[in-house]
């Protein structure tokens, strides 16, 4: 995988066609945001989190970008039909639309779908969720997670904790999914339709040309 | 396999549906035709044979068949997106217009697709093809070949050659079809989208209820 750091829109356009590619067949995000509170008191988001299952991760830098978000990431936002997968995620939603006036919508909490599997012996927190479907211990370390997200730059540290939030919960979704997919009797036949379509339109195409023709030695 | 031995129009009706159904994902279609001769005189085709590469065979006795096909027949007789593999199936889709009217496009000659896969070692008729493609080694008996298809009832020899005929002709095209797609580096990766394609439509239904949901334990 390959996280961006994003803080300018050109940065964030050049490998919005790369993030939207990942996004083709399996239209799920992981979504996290990260904030500072001074004195106290939240302040707005300072980084946005957006994860493919693949392992692309943006890292948006709302506390020094300028300007609106490009349309085309606006869209996916907004658009219900992919998924934003997360703890909470509708918590992070409305902090967005009501510090920027970005619309997220599609947030499914991976709380829900973990007791829906009934699987769960963890907490249900994200590092719960990574320990229970993926095996991994994650590093919650409460200095990080409490840093300066808007601070002039980043450190290693805190990119790999956002990052990591944001891929960690695109991978539990996934996970949650193929094991649901495994245990359901009607995905082996729909695969295999699937599968011989597509085969169908490639061996169609071997005959090209020879359709109705006599044989010729 | 099943092979079903027809004479009229009510029983082709009845297992007219399974064969459509078997066709769905692999449009390809067995095609041979079987005629006497007497006194060196060619006789109207006597039988049609049509298998689909999961093996089920129609034996249609056009001999004692009285009244046009089934017009669900018809169509996919003369509808070129359904293939008809054989070795000269172009003469017998000639013989059966000659003789009965009936259209059949969509020919394709087992032949020519083997020559352009280049691998046969042996002869390129059919029996060639089976021993080349399918490792098997046909009973091409001529006292079966030449015997008389228009008689009152076929015998369990002449039913088995002729069914032979049309199902080892789907297999052949469905072995060498897959040789292709096993040497076509596009292939793994369309199956792959195929595949992903499927198991999205079927994950974004587990989050049926919970998307834009906030989560309740
Ligand atoms: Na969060
Ligand atoms: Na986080
Ligand atoms: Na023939
Ligand atoms: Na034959």
């Amino acid at each position: 995988g390959t996280t961006f750091l994003l803080s300018c829109p050109e940065d964030l356009e050049t490998v919005l066609d790369r993030f939207v590619q990942e996004l083709q067949y399996a239209k799920v995000i992981g979504f996290d945001c990260e904030w500072t509170s001074k004195s106290g008191k939240p302040q707005p988001v300072a980084l946005l989190q957006l994860a493919t299952v693949s392992g692309v991760c943006l890292l948006i830098r709302l506390s020094h970008y300028r300007g609106p978000l490009p349309v085309r990431l606006q869209s996916i936002l907004s658009d219900a039909s992919y998924i934003k997968v997360g703890v909470g995620p509708m918590e992070d939603a409305n902090k967005l639309l009501h510090d920027y006036g970005i619309v997220v919508s599609g947030c499914v909490d991976l709380r829900s779908l973990a007791v829906r599997t009934k699987e769960t012996k963890n907490s249900l927190g994200l590092k719960g969720l990574a320990q229970s479907y993926l095996g991994v211990t994650m590093n919650k370390q409460k200095h990080i997670q409490c840093s300066a997200w808007d601070a002039p730059s980043l450190s290693q540290e805190q990119i790999d904790y956002a990052a990591n939030d944001a891929l960690i919960a695109a991978k539990v979704f996934s996970v949650i999914a193929r094991s649901k997919l495994e245990s359901n009797v009607h995905v082996a036949s729909a695969l295999n339709n699937a599968v011989n379509n597509t085969l169908w339109s490639i061996v169609s195409s071997y005959c090209q040309g020879l359709v109705d023709c006599k044989f010729k030695q």
